[in-house]
């Protein structure tokens, strides 16, 4: 098959690979539909993940299931199906608890930027669709394998609530994701803060009230003004870096919640400014296949429609200009189709 | 009056001071009928936060009402109140959200260990009892002033929930309240980490229904244990060292909560390790206020006896030892009367 392989950073290359092949009972192959480049794939291509030695890359997915292990009950050969990045049982007492990323068994799916995907522990991965989605749903239903549920649980995990102010602190796909999540959570105010024009009329388009363009301490104070000095119920930190973790602490009023999914570089949290600032914080690896069977009904439903993030759309052989288009920003998200 | 200065580390004297005076009209001045030594003053004693001139000392209090400024309206001349240790005017967005102790206009009570104390805010701040209280009644009462709102807030920043496995890191009287408070809330498990036979002893009393003698690496396997290798729903971090922030996060399931209430003293909390523990982190400064009046009927019915953390009762003129006898670990915690 073809699939994509990192070699080094900036060297994206699609090659021929061995199909994959059922190893575990419970593991199913997925002939892949659509796959994506995540903002996560860029801290490899960007060298700021080590990238040791040559590896497959890509984990969001959306497929067909071609065949399945003998233990496999839950999804069937020809089913249209998305699944989590991060394969769960969905049994353990962590997955019944909803934090499926945090499954006892989990692994990380990688390798998805190919024609086909092997994923452990299928019956508690996957998720069919109830029928063959129209080619229109396919761009939505692809972002609920990541970036729409992770925007979800940044919502979540801020505990956005009905008549509250959210902000969003960044501006790719997981951020306006998050802004899609915050008004379907019911916040009567969004706050986007963003750069880009683009991003801006999209965040805008999915339901953010206000943009703010200044970062750090302007951007806290422009927050502050804008709440009547008090500061954000709920801020969704959407990137990983210092500066947005202490943007968004600093952005919330004392019990108010950050959610964080941005995956912390370098990232350190002071305890005693924690302390003072009576936020609470809860971040991690969404845990999407808790919310799929939600959001998959939202998207057919016509409610949501976070496919909208894919302003570029490419064979799975032009997957390298895909990578270089989002490294230099010309792209918010990459759609790949094999 | 008699009041407590502390002038250097471990300098701790009795002297004559001016009575205090109404300066501001939402003043009131009361006469102290109990006050204590808090494991936050041995920061000072100890010489861990700098003490660089000699200042007043002590923010916990029960007392009566002598005189008001001519805008209090909310208690009055003898009533006998409880206060927190932050006044507050409990009117503005933090106030009303239930955060007290980050009031917009809030000020630090300080120099209680004494015979007056001038109170700011005092409608805001102080709350009567129904009636004067028994004698017996008092030391409880008086840790309604800072530790039990303390742990309760512990407690309820850890999300404790009915049928839900606690565990609370530190032994003195913060951790014991936290104890009375996680049963209040109804923890089926409350797991204490205690290496003295007296404070596990009290845990115990107070509620406590498995005791862990073990620290660091060890205490959290210990406690991995005992809650069939999954952590626990809650953890009460009532220390505030990096070891205990460490002990406390390791400890929590994936989705559990921590609340942490000891002062961080050097404390950083690592990005990427709170991001993969999807542990929930929220702390501060105790919005005791808010806890008084429920907290107050809850001493009077009976229902708890925190005032049991109270190991030592000794003459305002004796504070010096009370001091020592806290920092030598020969007391929990010592109780003045002026």
């Amino acid at each position: 098959m073809r699939a994509t392989m990192i070699h080094k950073p900036g060297d994206i290359r699609v090659e021929n690979l061995p199909d994959p092949k059922i190893v575990s009972p419970t593991d199913a192959i997925i002939r892949t539909v659509a796959t994506c480049v995540c903002g996560s794939d860029l801290w490899d291509y960007r060298g700021i993940n080590p990238v040791d030695q040559p590896h497959p890359i890509g984990h969001e997915y959306v497929g067909v299931v071609e065949e399945v292990g003998s233990e496999v009950t839950g999804v069937k050969t020809g089913q249209f199906v998305i699944g989590s990045f991060f394969a769960s049982d969905n049994t353990c007492p962590h997955c019944q608890a909803g934090y499926t990323t945090s499954c006892q068994h989990r692994e990380f799916i990688n390798g998805c930027q190919a024609e086909y995907v092997r994923i452990p522990l299928a019956d508690g991965t996957l998720v069919a669709t109830p029928e063959q989605p129209a080619e229109e749903f396919i761009p939505s239903l692809l972002t609920l394998s990541d970036v729409m549920g992770t925007g979800w649980y940044a919502a979540a995990a801020a505990e956005v609530k009905p008549g509250s102010t959210a902000v969003v602190v960044g501006d790719g796909a997981v951020g306006l994701s998050g802004v899609i999540a915050a008004k379907e959570l019911g916040a009567e105010r969004i706050i986007a803060m963003s750069r880009h024009e683009s991003r801006q009329k999209l965040a805008l388009e999915f339901g953010a009230t206000d943009i703010v363009t200044e970062r750090g301490e302007e951007g806290i104070a422009r927050v502050k003004e804008l709440t009547g000095g008090v500061g954000a119920d709920s801020v969704l930190e959407c990137v990983g870096t210092q500066e947005s973790m202490t943007q968004a602490l600093r952005s919330t009023r004392p019990g108010g919640n950050v959610g964080f999914v941005g995956v912390p570089h370098g990232v350190e949290i002071p305890g005693e400014e924690l302390f003072f600032s009576h936020v609470g914080l809860r971040g991690g690896p969404a845990p999407v296949r808790s919310y799929l069977p939600d959001l998959i009904g939202r998207v057919f439903d016509g409610r949501i429609n976070p496919g909208k993030v894919f302003d570029l759309t490419l064979p799975l052989d032009e997957v390298a200009e895909g990578y270089r288009a989002m490294d230099e920003r010309r792209a918010i998200k990459t759609l790949l189709r094999p």
